[in-house]
């Protein structure tokens, strides 16, 4: 009669040796947002339907969870923490502009579950909303940077790159722009496919009976031709420092107005990391960056890990000036990344960044003799009201060496013993679970009244 | 054809200065649960339909969002973080004994919205899992007690009962179990209908013909008879100290073995919360409280402000050792308690207890000149380093005015000013926006280099 306990397929539980590293990463990326005068913002998990979707395509609709609510109309949870703080912005005109927010909370997208891939998952997002300056991109550039160099990670690389430039790209080799976001998936793929493969998709012909444009857009062909291919080749064979893919931009669109905005913004933005003096080593412009979102309309970003090259971007983001619009009668620029909380903390497991420790307590009163339950309950508060993490000992086997057991499982390095002897010399002894000092652990009987002290010493000692 | 920006009825954004209070008020619970050892968990938004339902009642249970998953089952969004907490102790048989988790997450109720009644909202989770030592039921008291003082409430009871003691009643007074928690929540009713209104509602005679059995608990007539509701009425008018409630009970359920256990139990609680010294202001014994929850089987606790007496309880939990074995073949004791977050905020608004900061920057760093944006970047870079939460101004409208009305608007207290004659001179104009020191406000010129120093001295002083 009894329920099998199961979780969903696509949903994993976060245990306390896990959550003690992801609330500590939360909380480090935190300390690094509100250094940069980001402001906290939370939303409902559910939304209308009708709010959350429309500027997406029928692919990513599929992927919404979405049910009837209970008044009737249809919901879904949110698939992302861009769209709710476009309504948030369009709802509540009293918010400052440039409104400065970041949002930490899970995300839901209903595709099919895949190793490493789930269907609720934890986005960290800063956006800055209401200009347009470059200024605003380069403090997004430097916030990544910042918040993967707090998180102890070095060696990753944040690729930059324009949808103004893409967009100039696709009128600048005459393509349809119904196929513009066609075009961009496929030159995304050149690190994946290689050259030739990218080459291959674009030139790919499908059944002349039928419209290109009536077919979901994973099975379109584009059958491009030679010279149109040509174009494209070109483009994302620009390569080098950012420096020199400035310089061959400018030679590749010279004189081609519709791409000047583009190269400026993009010139712009180096200039000013470059002032900063954020590494090069850390970021360069990369053309074939296109972002899957079709929101995007400037500089866009996506980072990835220089040790990990098959794991993709963790941290990315770009310019969304028309979002907002969708809402109001006027645009409201806006410009903003998002990390991917447990997507990195896989990637930083994957590269052994990460200690799991079952506990964060320091300190475990152990329960000697039954009859002075008081004092153990009393002892134990006035190690937790010094400020130690302390556990008393409640578990139903109570001999002494299960309790050591239990501290020992838990990693928790100090354990207090206080005996008949112990009692009648009002003192403590406390056992140091920690090897540091070699194979032995040490034990010490202190006075009552010098416990806090000897514990403070011990603990700032580090074993 | 915009779309109209909504949010659905029953639930709410928390913008920044709300957001702000409610992190500090998370970090602060979370601060006293990690100093009692409690470590964090976290599970899926959603679960599996059966896997969340069973326990409870009809009712209950249209209050679930609920929803055909993408695997094909039903699946919900959890209505707390008890059920996730035991499907989790039965799915991971490693976990230590006693676990001590803490749970700080949204869940998710289908309620018809009301004032201050919301479809969403967090949850605060403490529990103890695998012993039914009193200890444990002792430890959750004084977590209550330690929160909700280090949350800075003075005024609060923390009621404390015992289900074992409510369920000797019903056979003491010779009731049929049935109707048990119809008869508890009556006698629940006490405070706010008074003696006359729970013995109207207990002796209320339904339609003869109707098995009152099969009507759902909302519209159940008990139609107890007079002695019955006596002996009742007599129980749940056991007042005073709980040191005067104990000695009542004794005497009230003198010889009556079903109830002894029970008794002991909440006399093991008041010794022990004696010994450690919690107020007694703070606690006391309350033979109303019943808790809807059914699956509570011993020690439950709920808290009121004394100064909001019609708020209702704040945070409230008690002994489930049954609940766990829904999964399994055998039982595992547990015991927690669970803090209404969003709740405790609204009192504490009510209270007058919360300010609202719109923002936690500190500094501004305005553009005077565009042409030394370089300049502007690098200082507001190296604030941060210095660990100042600093925002560079980015906003379209870039009138030193407008910039001075954002800051004082955002309540950031330093605004930076660097014009040309603070660059000849290689020095920084600092605008103090707090009024601490009178009307005035305070600017003062300092060196480039004694920036840094300069500020850490302004912000130390408070104004």
């Amino acid at each position: 009669m009894n329920i099998e306990p199961r979780i969903l397929r696509g949903f994993r539980d976060y245990l306390p040796a896990q959550m003690i590293v992801r609330q500590k990463m939360i909380s480090t990326i935190r300390g690094v947002y509100e250094r940069y005068g980001f402001v906290p913002l939370d939303t409902p998990a559910m939304e209308l339907l009708e709010v959350l979707t429309g500027e997406y395509g029928e692919e990513s609709e599929m992927n919404i969870f979405q049910f009837r609510g209970p008044d009737e109309n249809m919901v879904c949870l949110r698939f992302d923490l861009t769209v709710p703080l476009s309504r948030v912005v369009a709802m509540y005109p009293e918010l400052p502009r440039p409104f400065k927010r970041y949002h930490v909370a899970p995300v839901w997208r209903k595709d099919k579950p895949q190793a490493g891939r789930f269907r609720e998952f934890i986005q960290f997002d800063a956006d800055i909303v209401g200009t347009s300056s470059m200024l605003a991109d380069t403090e997004i550039i430097c916030l990544i940077y910042d918040t993967m160099f707090a998180l102890g990670l070095r060696r990753f690389l944040i690729k930059v790159n324009n949808r103004k430039v893409l967009n100039a790209l696709i009128e600048f080799a005459g393509i349809d722009p119904f196929f513009a976001n066609d075009v961009l998936r496929i030159l995304d793929k050149l690190e994946k496919i290689s050259l030739e493969g990218v080459k291959e998709e674009l030139m790919k012909k499908g059944d002349p009976n039928v419209d290109q444009k009536t077919l979901p857009s994973s099975l379109r062909c584009l059958g491009l031709d030679e010279p149109t291919v040509d174009k494209l080749v070109r483009f994302i064979s620009i390569q080098g420092s950012s420096d020199d893919i400035l310089a061959q931009l400018e030679e590749y669109f010279r004189d081609f107005i519709p791409a000047q905005v583009g190269i400026a913004e993009l010139k712009e933005i180096v200039a000013n990391l470059n002032v900063i003096g954020i590494p090069k080593d850390n970021y360069r412009i990369d053309l074939s960056i296109a972002r899957g979102l079709e929101y995007y309309t400037g500089p866009v970003y996506e980072t990835t890990l220089l040790d990990l090259p098959g794991f993709g971007n963790v941290f990315s983001g770009g310019r969304f000036d028309k979002l907002i619009g969708r809402f109001q009668k006027e645009d409201i620029p806006a410009t903003g990344a998002s990390i991917g909380v447990d997507r990195l903390f896989a990637a930083m497991e994957e590269l052994g960044m990460i200690d799991l420790y079952p506990s964060t307590a320091q300190i475990l009163v152990t329960i000697f003799d039954r009859s002075r339950l008081a004092d153990y309950q009393l002892i134990t508060r006035e190690l937790r009201q010094a400020g130690f993490p302390t556990e008393l000992y409640m578990g139903e086997n109570t001999s002494l060496g299960r309790q050591l057991q239990y501290a020992d499982r838990q990693k928790i390095p100090l354990v207090i013993i206080i005996g008949s002897e112990e009692f009648e010399q009002n003192s403590v002894s406390v056992k140091d679970l920690r090897k540091t000092l070699g194979d032995t652990t040490k034990q010490k009987t202190v006075k009552r009244e010098e416990l806090v002290g000897y514990i403070t010493s011990l603990l700032k000692s580090g074993g």
